[in-house]
């Protein structure tokens, strides 16, 4: 049984400046600069990539020395996620990342100060560049006699990513140009077969987590990609009539278990990684893990809010 | 009317590492360590008062070049207390310092890795060596017809420090070996009249803000004092036939109010500081503040959530 300081320590293993493992760490990536400001973090495989490329000296710009990577030309939103395609396409048609073979056809945004639109980039491609990410993640509950039950979905077994694993009631990505509770709303219809009225006027936004997830063999594809991600968090207290049942293909069974199952499910390692981070965050706010019973309070609480030093929207 | 981002800025002025701002004023701190770590900042008003005592070369070894100030001796909780007891009674005495005019006669804990206590230090004299110190502080709110009302205390006109403006419901600070719970049953009881019972089975953990505060004109006493604090955050709903009055000298009166007259004081720089962080927290806990509705939600999260690079108990 692990806890929740483990589960944390196990995927956001990106260290915090002035460390001495972050001069290490540091030195070993390679940084996506935009008109001057660093949006994202590469590591050396995907830069050995970006120079095999044969329109390599097209649209990109290596300095070895800085340790800089560029796109070329005006820096125009269109230009420059018509490079970043070009690139990816490439890497896909030669199959060199393991990642781009869950290719989804959805565009990402990456935003560069003071908060503007730099690009889009296909949303699996995105962790080759270890630019920032935004989903929404939303936990359903009930307040039964017996005390707090939540929704748990357990992912499809043919999921891409993280087949069987346990999730977050209702969870997505959000794709450019989309908004949190647009999409909170369209995931809880597809994900969970909740009504969009009934979500739209009972999910109430809770906060963020924001974290640099660095991946690994769980989450397919190459390791130690490096993954900032922002969750916008949304609670949805449901009557103990409402039965949440999977509308899609990618939600195998929904449960509504106590929180001493949840707990135990958790510590046990069976949630999706950044899904544990959202639960967690769900049980510091609802007084299950407290200052009391969780002697890491303040390092997870710090932890599960880093400033990642990226523009946002 | 000021921004919520404004009411962070004012006061969480700390730079973040990997700006130049920061390695401008780190430059002008000295590090209080203890074992090798860095436990505090000081600023060179403070070394220098220290380099002024007679008792300096007894207690203190100061390193101009390496901006290191350490106790002397043995690193035992008695020894190390008393030194900085000897040392701050000495500046009370001379009148050395504004901030000791408010002497508390309560110690505080400051810890050292792995997280053990390394001395204890009277309350006041905390900011003097930018310590890390812990408070409570809770929110009271009803759901009435008529939305979400808070429970608001204005602070007694003659009180020491930010004497006439708001607060939340109950705040207090953790004095040496006590819990979190204990302090904020004891504050709830003195300050808002409110029953232990009542707060020990309703008030809900809900989680913490980390913040380098520095203090200002406002705080009284010396400027750019750093005070890195960590707020145990409460929650307590109350129906709306409970009245709350103030208890001891310390509050003026409380005023039940909603949501837009809260955010409104809010704006106009009424609150407390570090009250009104919390009550940030608490507004973006309970969809008041949203990503719809602010600009800068992802930057106000991970800024009220610092990784503060201190131990913690």
């Amino acid at each position: 049984m692990k806890s929740y300081l483990d589960l944390i320590n196990e995927c956001i293993r990106f260290p915090y400046p002035n460390s001495d493992e972050y001069s290490t760490r540091i030195a070993s990536y390679y940084f996506l600069v935009h008109r001057g400001y660093t949006i994202g973090y590469l590591i050396p495989s995907v830069v050995e990539a970006i120079k095999n490329l044969r329109e390599c000296s097209l649209f990109w710009s290596i300095n070895d020395q800085a340790k800089t990577v560029k796109l070329k030309g005006e820096p125009s939103v269109q230009a420059h996620s018509w490079a970043i395609e070009q690139t990816v396409i490439s890497w896909r048609k030669d199959d060199v990342f393991k990642v781009l073979r869950g290719w989804r056809n959805e565009l990402y945004a990456v935003y560069a100060p003071p908060g503007k639109l730099a690009f889009n980039i296909e949303r699996s491609a995105s962790c080759l560049f270890g630019v920032l990410t935004y989903g929404v993640h939303m936990m359903a509950y009930v307040r039964s006699k017996a005390g707090l039950k939540l929704w748990i979905p357990r992912r499809a077994y043919n999921k891409q990513t993280y087949g069987g694993y346990l999730d977050n009631t209702v969870a997505g990505g959000l794709a450019s140009g989309e908004r949190a509770l647009e999409v909170l709303v369209r995931e809880a219809e597809e994900e969970a077969s909740l009504p969009a009225e009934l979500v739209r006027n009972n999910a109430k936004s809770v906060g963020t987590i924001t974290y640099f997830y660095v991946r690994d063999a769980r989450a397919g594809g190459e390791i130690g990609l490096l993954q900032p991600e922002c969750q916008y968090l949304y609670d949805l207290e449901l009557n103990e009539d409402v039965v949440l049942k999977p509308c899609d293909s990618e939600v195998e069974e929904f449960y509504l278990w106590g929180v001493e199952e949840v707990a135990k499910e958790l510590k046990d390692g069976h949630f999706k990684p950044n899904c544990a981070f959202a639960l967690i965050d769900f049980f510091m706010r609802h007084g299950i893990i407290t200052p009391e019973n969780e002697e890491s309070y303040i390092e997870i609480s710090s932890r599960l809010h880093r400033r990642l030093g990226f523009a946002t929207p």
